[in-house]
């Protein structure tokens, strides 16, 4: 993927098991969409300015190797598929210190407005669906 | 105390020490407020139904002994004072299965609009005020 | 599914946009397993105790529906499948007012020793692979 | 104070009143400390690694003014009190864009061993101590 960003693993984040806590996962994927989002210029809040919501509505996670405390990771993501009604962002975690694979997954967004009804981006915000046309990365 | 509720202690409570991440703790004293206000039956929804927002102004907290895995606990809490702009409760968390103190404090919250300006309860909500008055066990 | 256990939403497990933040329900679905091997008198301590880790390696995740501060769920939980190597629990979230359905998914975990190695169940503890068998509900 | 880091305001951090959840600003205390710590050379992993743990075992907070979803920012920390037993951080965080302080409090630790007994930091690790004692920043 083109895009990354990275977190330190905090205390919080671990568990009885030594490791991270693998809910933490999905956080990071949202630090992941967040910064690739402000890296095109179109970060999230401006979204919500428009009364554009874009809830999480499926996610699916692979946990391929721990992580631990104090480790720095590096978040990588892209978006993999766009429709009018929804978008896809595919994720990899690897440790920075060697490159290994710790985590990968996708979630997937509706377009919602503020009252949580489905809503047609391209009618909606055409600007800002013709914008993420042109960053869709299929491929990962 | 006269008011207890119970929480287990979750795997995603925990950290890499083995035991509690210390911020959970705080956590639990909303539970224990919240399961208070409840039994008084004035439920905190109650209160932001009439535009009165209790945000945490301030809150004191000491870990006697750590909470591990699974553990169940019970989290007592009062209301220990009240004036026109605050409500201060105190607590502690005790280990079910022997009583043991884990840890204990207090938060102090003030009255709030929307628009989070301090506001006086006596003025905004007078019932509320009066209900509350009643409540407060001043020595825990 | 046969059991449920319930959750109340704290104010913890909110966010911005008014509604549960979606990782929560992660940590739901590890209620939900935790108190489902309870009720079978195999709590999750006691595979710990035998040195056998359970982590896991992949989930599934379907948001339907937002759940709101101080709303009553029924979190839903069954064991679904069961391998030597591995086990799969199924959920769902409901509202506990009206039955509605919020969210649903699966974990599959691994077992692990404690130094993070893929073992046999049945090897390592026959008594607890016989006895988890018995517990398959395949249809959810 | 001498030392900040910064942090990004995540959807996760946020709850239903619009503004961060107040027991997240104990683990931005936490991230804090472990940067301070780490600009020393001394991070917090070598205490581990000498076995010697510092669990927080009080810690004061007020909270000044809310921040938001996606806000930057600065969280400033210090060690203001050392003593064989303990050690006392204090932090403030402000709001990256125009200085605003949003809260501030302070932690207080406890060296201990691993199996959570009180130890003095001169006699397990006299080097340690010594250099902590350099790091001293009274008046924050």
């Amino acid at each position: 993927m083109a895009f990354a960003t990275t977190v330190r693993v905090r205390y919080a984040d671990t568990d009885a098991m030594g490791v991270v806590y693998h809910a933490n996962y999905l956080v990071w994927f949202e630090v992941g969409r967040n910064e690739l989002m402000r890296s095109w210029e179109m970060p999230y809040v401006q979204f919500e300015e428009k009364g554009i919501l874009v809830p999480v509505v499926e996610a699916n996670i692979h946990w391929r190797f721990p992580a631990r405390y104090d480790d720095l990771l590096r978040v990588e993501a892209c978006l993999a598929e766009l429709s009018p009604a929804k978008l896809k962002f595919a994720y990899r975690i690897v440790r920075d210190s060697d490159g290994k694979l710790l985590c990968d997954g996708f979630t997937l967004h509706g377009f919602m407005s503020r009252e949580v009804r489905p809503m047609a981006l391209p009618k909606a915000a055409p600007d800002l669906y013709e914008a993420l046309m042109k960053k869709i990365e299929p491929r990962g």
